[in-house]
């Protein structure tokens, strides 16, 4: 047995455990952002997103995003899982960071993640069986086609384009869906009435905190984990460039939304760390300490222009996911052709060419599902469903049936 | 120092630490799905579980369950821990895959769990010192005793019953004893009247959720870390055949639950992810995906129907724990024979075996010790501190004094 | 590439990662532990800890703490980190355990906590600005200085004084200070009337038994870390005594506790828990199994008197942090000089010697601070403030708007 491989393999199981309890993150952040009527609702999203997700990416995601040889567009080497074989032992010859199973499980991972953006940015008004058909085709097809373009070989890879952990591949991938899904779905009921934009107060900042702390406990095997190997240098600078950016995405955040609302606005603080978070990803092995600060501390400030952003514009992002994941994953990418080892202006270009791309296949293939099924199954629950609740409705249960609830 | 021990031991004490982190997944999975009156109670339950688990284990259980050479069916290597030592320091030639103390604290973690099977199954209505005794005979005398029979390299090992994970070893034993107390101790206040099943449903689904998801964490602890070292080919085999079967487990409940009872009830989709894990546990290291995947799903069919059946049967399980742990155990120990390398007829009759001797000495020792408290001390709370809470009367304060709550 | 010291990397990183999650666990805890109407007030204070405590370390804690080179008192690297490289890659020889961002990333999550620990003693009464202003001050100046005396390898290391973990480095840093603060801050309204003690019951059990076994599992990175390697036998020894320790204080604060008030008090349960872990903190690997079950079941003890005495004395600390961290963080460092490996009288004097050193600059910096806060800005909320709750004023937010509230 190789040490080095056991080693290796070991830090990259970890941090596929580490990416999966991100569901938990994100299930107690989204939870927490939005009204108890719609509880249940959230976490069962949450649940098929992680399952489903899993046997789609098992079934056909993992050979549709590293297809290996290919054109670099498009590429499927078959129906489940091939693992290498030799004399009936698997091929530990395979990479030397990891197994083939290890490889499977963690871009798995990833690939849930991705509709679990979706999944907040939608909620309290979407129709639960079109949103899982979403997430079939979107995390079964389009996730793994353009994942491809970059990390499975393909022509942006060819090309130059850099994104280490996924700014772009993973949360500007989720975002775009999630801006195209809120700009068919309309606003939630009351959102925006007589010119002025209602407050829709999360139910459980508990929740919504612990989603945060548990999303930047994850972020140590999202990014640590994309150095596909336990390489001490690579691995520890990217832990370290991880939690700066976190650290300085949420103080700038806090401290430029409290000096312009004049308010200790914890969902500011939180959404500027989850900023910081995706900003500091697409570069988080080729930024120093303070590139990550810097590019933290960016996001953070973005974060609270762009979710008055977005109420500007008249859409409902009930979480703030398409500040978080798609403005601060486009902030991130470009980042890396402005700040550390691979800046300059060619980077730069390079990664505006591939955000465009991935605006390209986000927008066209969310918005061919999301239409199709605006125009089909209907992707909004009715207005009664949606004043009562989608937890009675949808799944026949209270989320907290024991307390007394205020009705609003 | 030897590089592979020390990998080896490191992923040992990882899967540690995450089994450990378990039995967070089991308190809110038990508070999630019971009434808030009872929330204290859980949480003191399962607190008194881990730590005097942990003890009793270091006193007699490890030397019980890993007696050295012993007749088959009962060793004891003498009380406390007898840590091999080499000139004054730990003999790191004890195995290769982790030290002395590892070893003890891995299986230690391991023994808790049992007990908290059981402490679901009773919720709501057990007296807590009949409970903490309970504990004691069963985790410090039972399960180590029983666990001796395969894991100690007793007879049953010796016949070549193969469980992995503690499939029978571990959910079966707790399962078991599920199903005998809860027998004795009759069901909750109003559950079966006049013909009718009452609906108790649980506090809290975000509790519940997180429970289940921090569990599927802490399963790579548990199926990952009983290959007993790092190797890279089997442990990561490991974690995809646990990780899709969890996934086919919750999938297939779902679709299962929601055509039968035309309902997207989150609980089954809940319980059939645990389903799937336990289902898999026997074997996971054995399987294929595809073996995963088809144990997993029927794993979350039989939850549908086994949660159903303890109904019909009149036995009040509040949690679900003997469908999880005790069908789904038992069904994972015969998959061995009926799927993945070990599969065929031989093999499946010695599951059979195991399966019998479990269920002798796991009711046996249940029934003896919990019929000894009910005709002594008695196990069952008076009718008014079942109807007003065992918080209140065993603890004397709510768990959320802050909040509104409704009567029922 | 060393294999080495990737696996000794992995480990560090992991327990930095569980040292980091242990901020969810103090959030989990303070916020059960108190009332609900100042909940976001404590979240958005332990998000200002880890994010600014982070950024502080970063900036100058880090070359505080560790100078090099210096008088045993005072020593300063320069600001930032200054990452030491060979030929343009970081130098891989900086120490066999760790890389340089490791190091700095692992001892910058310790700075974090010790702030934590006083935000427990001061909620629901403290300025928000003023605990900010606090947090700066102690983290990046008292906190480090006060560690560089012996992990800097200062003078009371040259005296041969232990302190493993941080029982006095971190746990009694930041007790001395919480000390400080609930004198200088008074009691919250209501809490010593008429020579009665009040009841605050915490708002949600549920939070604070999280909170306390995210604890220890943190508590496995916290100790398990400071081996510095992965030394298999040294790490897997000090993950044993650790957890019997945490286990044997929750068993012995539970029994004493209960033949003390006939009442089976979970708060005690739980702080019993944190008591051992604290006490155990100081000595972890130099203890023995049986060393370790009974300091663990004496710190048990010791927080059934410490949170009796603190009332006593009319100190008001809302969740015993005085007591798990000051008494048991003092206990700890001298049970190092009675038990284990290092015991002997001379090594007790010199712990004691340890502890008055801590307690000097510990009560002089925090006193310093909080009194010209004080006097300046004022350290207190109004009492209005404090009655309806700083949530709503601190934050204009309540942190669970859709639940119905029992005011008290």
């Amino acid at each position: 047995m190789d040490g080095l491989l056991t080693v290796n393999n070991v830090w990259m199981m970890i941090c596929t455990a580490l990416v999966f309890f991100m569901h938990l993150g994100f299930a107690f952040l989204e939870i927490g952002l939005t009204r108890q009527k719609n509880t249940i609702n959230i976490l069962f999203k949450n649940l098929f997103i992680i399952t489903a997700g899993l046997l789609l990416y098992c079934l056909l995601g993992f050979n549709l995003m590293y297809p290996g040889e290919f054109n670099g567009f498009f590429g499927f080497a078959g129906f489940g899982l091939n693992s290498p074989l030799v004399d009936g032992s698997l091929d530990l010859t395979y990479n030397e960071g990891y197994t083939y199973w290890t490889d499977f499980l963690f871009q798995g991972m990833f690939a849930a993640t991705a509709a679990t953006i979706v999944s907040g940015a939608v909620a309290e008004r979407i129709k639960l069986n079109s949103f899982m058909i979403f997430v079939v085709l979107y995390i079964g097809l389009v996730y793994p086609i353009a994942g491809s373009w970059k990390w499975g070989g393909g022509f942006l890879d060819e090309m130059g384009f850099y994104d280490f952990a996924g700014s772009t591949l993973v949360h500007s991938v989720g975002g775009w869906a999630a801006l195209v899904a809120i700009w068919l779905l309309g606003p939630r009921i009351g959102k925006f009435k007589d010119g002025k934009i209602g407050a829709f107060p999360g139910h459980s900042m508990p929740f919504a905190t612990a989603g945060v702390i548990i999303l930047w406990l994850g972020w140590f095997g999202f990014n640590g984990g994309s150095v596909l190997s336990a390489d001490p240098e690579l691995t520890s600078l990217t832990l370290v460039t991880t939690c700066l950016a976190a650290a300085a995405g949420g103080v700038s955040s806090f401290i430029f939304s409290s000096l312009r609302y004049k308010n200790y606005d914890i969902t500011m603080f939180l959404n500027g760390i989850l900023g910081g978070l995706v900003g500091i990803t697409a570069g988080a092995d080729q930024m120093s300490p303070t590139d990550a600060i810097l590019i933290g501390a960016i996001a953070g400030v973005i974060i609270v222009f762009g979710v008055a952003l977005i109420d500007k514009i008249r859409l409902d992002d009930p979480v703030g996911a398409v500040a978080v994941h798609l403005i601060c994953g486009i902030w991130g990418t470009l980042a890396v052709g402005i700040f550390g080892n691979l800046a300059g202006f060619d980077q730069f270009l390079t990664q505006l060419i591939g955000v465009a791309c991935y605006a390209a296949i986000c927008i066209a293939g969310s918005f061919l599902i999301f239409y199709i099924l605006k125009i089909t199954l209907g992707i909004r629950v009715s207005a009664k469903e949606e004043t009562e609740g989608l937890d009675i409705h949808e799944h026949g249960m209270d989320a907290y049936p024991d307390f007394g609830i205020k009705q609003h």
